[in-house]
């Protein structure tokens, strides 16, 4: 099981320091949507360089040209590039063949995708790397989580790994390690805590004695 | 009827220069998805600096966080903001609602909504400002287009504009016309044209007499 540190609401130099912070402790620092909005690719460039022994997650949310959006994140250094589960199956494809030339991966974000057992068996036959469950900002305002989404998604999948994103804290982490995803995705849980090394710490010892 | 000028594969440079050459027949110029990537709002800003009399749509295709995506786009200058269609209620809701606070607009892009009639009546009852059809790249790829889906979001709107996109060039203009949306928009069908302020020129007249 792996830690990804998820980052939205911050600038690529308050994204140093944070990933700074806790670099020890996590597998995967996630470049977040509202990021890629505000500062396009440049920022997983950034973080790229100031961290390269970190994967890097780009949270560009692929909703079309799914093969020439791979290629561009592929240039500025992501190891991981997210697609959208309500995509196009032809988009999901173009990203995989794009990265499997590229040598990185693919995250399927299943975001408000209905029927979610099915799509995540089609999704999963395209071959994508990982198929994350996600609460997303609206729908946890909404008081929504996502183990029953994970335990479906897990009912069917046979080769991608499985990932867990939205709203996870410290004091929710050990209900999420029980239902077992390969990637459990914290951003608020660490960035928010008052001392967010001993966070991602106690959330690292965790996850890897699961 | 209005004319959308798309720019996709361009830097922001480039994207002045486009702009520049036909600028006085268009009354939109869209940041396309694949510059917002690169370039994040940045693109936005510079574009709405350089031309000021123009309307800027920044092509966020939100799927979440609905209300901060539409205030930083808004912070940047666009003017119109997208939304996608197979997103859930309460971010094109979040949307929508920050908009009339900026006093700015939102375009929900229906690219890969299933039961797009059903689908467009629920999105134009949340109060939003265009509903654009729309093939995408990938899609296009497979020879699809968007007339049907035009008739069949203006069988349901009420209170919405209807825009279409996706592979328009100036000899299919005269077909998507006839099919009466109130927005055209245009990318490859200008940017790749041998001259393109004639063709932009051109496209202006035969949708302003429609």
């Amino acid at each position: 099981m792996e830690l990804q540190l998820a980052l939205d609401l911050v600038n690529i130099e308050e994204a140093k320091v944070l990933v700074k912070e806790v670099e020890s402790f996590i597998d995967i620092v996630e470049i977040g949507t509202p990021i890629v909005i505000n500062e396009g690719l440049h920022a997983v460039k950034a973080i790229k360089e100031a961290f390269p022994n970190l994967k890097v997650l780009a949270d560009l949310k692929i909703m079309d040209a799914g093969g020439y959006e791979v290629m561009k994140a592929s240039e500025a250094g992501a190891d991981i590039i997210t697609v959208l589960g309500v995509s196009d199956d032809s988009t999901i494809r173009g990203a995989v063949e794009e990265a499997r030339k590229q040598g990185n991966k693919i995250m399927v974000d299943m975001i408000n995708v209905k029927n979610i057992e099915t799509r995540a068996a089609e999704i999963d036959a395209l071959g994508v790397d990982y198929i994350c469950v996600h609460s997303g900002y609206d729908h946890q305002a909404e008081g929504k989580n996502s183990f029953e989404e994970l335990a479906a998604i897990k009912r069917v999948v046979k080769q991608a790994k499985t990932a867990i994103a939205g709203g996870i804290k410290i004091d929710t982490l050990q209900e999420v390690i029980s239902a077992k995803p390969d990637l459990v995705i914290v951003g608020g849980g660490i960035t928010g805590a008052e001392n967010k090394s001993a966070t991602a710490s106690q959330m690292q010892q965790w996850i890897k004695q699961a």
